[in-house]
């Protein structure tokens, strides 16, 4: 059996996430900057959106599964124990390097997101439970001589999500703040090292659901905190960090932003209705800071990534197709 | 009182279009286009969307308006009739221009497009219905020495809407067939006009939907034939061509795509699941002809108009509201 990536890796620096965008270019989208005056106005920043709900498969989380595939020597299959854009990242990435994925998606699962794992030619398993999803990954390790790739603790998948922030700064000059979503960390210990190989005087933020709170105490205490039981609805933020991205977050971040649920689900509402993009509710966490005028963001320029746009929409499609067939 | 603009007015022309580009630059977003390897491969053809969901008020209309508005000799006030993107362009127009607006907005409005068209500055009047609403819009002319705009039947209103086709047109090079939306013909005399003048050959389909089914039949028997009682989801496309519109669609149109309204919200869908893009329900009649394989596009360079993003999400994030409160 293979042993994970992050056991063997030492911690990633700029010059790796540097790597990664020369590997990258050409295979992912240089994703739009969007801006609002409203946003500028309400926030009264002046407020830049990466927006990787525009990259490919819907999400950052493609950047960094592409590197570390093809970062995996060998031509061995490739696993991944994900139900959400990890898994899809990983299944295209090995579809466009010509390797084998397999994706361990523990139920609950989108079906469309298990939809598009497989149109990317994934095979797919849906164990019950986060643990068998763990256990049928290292199962699958060693039955198929393959290489596990963490979704976020793993030093190619940090120097991956790296290469959004890197596009940010060389696409907005003079940001003085830079803020991203905090769930496993891996987005934001990548955005940390661009954002100071770069620029060492940028501040960058985490932004961490109230209901979801293990970053903000495993930075304070400098070890992993897991939030047993997390409630958020950004469910991309309900993960813990893990020790390397813990490294590279205590050496940048310069604080944290905690989020409320509704707070969450208006600046959702916000972005959705007045910049007419649609994205996922971890991307909102950040947006949500910037309307309520956070008073450290005032007069900013500020960068915001905007993580991805998976959303399962099928309730609010199944009510228009229901008044469309009854009127 | 002041007569309409259009009883005025002779057929604006390629060069009333680029005259408009001229007064709208750096006042209108010269807005975006995406495409999808997704929707390229289910259309068979290769796709480019003109987004205008971007626009300022967030919908084209906002370039007719102004290019209206600004042709307005003198300083009296502007009128419009418009329950929609059209009452909100105009306001944004007089807020620019430092003219002073009235919106006439027929019930039922969106509160979300009222409470945007007051943000503006503009002065607001609800009349029970589309009939008062003219009534209203005549009085307040005689009363105000004012202006009334039409929404879509207007010389400055055509020239203006033109303009998103012109930068399409700019942006991509060697298209073979554009497409969109057609309610009034406003956009889509105007595109005519913007695409003719760049290149003769640029075939122009107008797409509407099978349950207001009005423009079709007007320009075939070449006179103005509403559709007395329309249904369909896409409420921008409820309104009837006017006569100048009709002139114009008559030259120069290549034809007319009729989509049922289950293709509409499979469209819209599509649209928000895959490209992350909020769209009005009249943007995803135009999508619906290449998800369904429309032959006459296949293996073509297609340019569609997204017309707007104004969509009210409320009961979409009501339920969310409430999921996260229960949760």
């Amino acid at each position: 059996m293979r042993v994970f990536h992050s056991t063997l890796m030492k911690l990633p620096t700029f010059a790796d996430v540097q790597r990664a965008a020369t590997l990258l270019i050409d295979v992912v989208h240089n994703t739009p900057i969007h801006t609002s005056r409203q946003l500028n106005a309400l926030s009264q920043a002046t407020v830049f959106l990466k927006c990787e709900n525009f990259q490919r498969v819907g999400a950052f989380k493609f950047r960094g599964a592409y590197n570390a595939v093809a970062n995996c020597q060998g031509n061995d299959p490739v696993i991944a124990v994900s139900s959400g854009n990890h898994a899809q990242g990983i299944a295209l990435a090995c579809q466009i390097l010509g390797r084998e994925a397999h994706l361990v998606m523990p139920k609950p699962v989108n079906p469309l997101k298990m939809a598009a794992v497989k149109g990317y030619g994934g095979l797919v398993y849906a164990p019950d439970s986060r643990e068998e999803g763990e256990q049928c990954g290292m199962d699958l390790a060693e039955k198929l001589h393959g290489t596990v790739i963490p979704a976020f603790n793993d030093h190619f998948v940090i120097a991956g999500q790296g290469t959004a922030a890197l596009e940010l700064v060389q696409q907005v000059p003079e940001m003085d703040v830079l803020l991203g979503p905090i769930g496993g960390g891996g987005l934001m210990s990548g955005t940390c090292l661009a954002a100071h190989g770069v620029n060492p005087n940028l501040k960058v933020y985490a932004c961490e659901p109230a209901g979801a709170l293990d970053a903000i105490y495993s930075v304070q205490d400098n070890r992993v905190e897991p939030q047993p039981n997390p409630q958020t609805i950004a469910e991309g933020l309900r993960t813990s960090v893990g020790d390397l991205t813990l490294a590279v977050l205590r050496d940048h971040l310069a604080g944290f932003f905690v989020v409320e649920e509704q707070e969450i689900v208006e600046a959702m509402r916000f972005v959705y209705e007045r910049m007419k993009l649609v994205i996922e509710p971890s991307s909102a966490v950040a947006m949500a800071l910037l309307l309520r005028q956070e008073p450290d963001l005032v007069g900013k320029r500020v960068g915001v990534i905007i993580s991805g746009g998976n959303v399962d929409l099928t309730e609010f499609f199944d009510h228009i197709h229901e008044k469309t067939t009854h009127s």
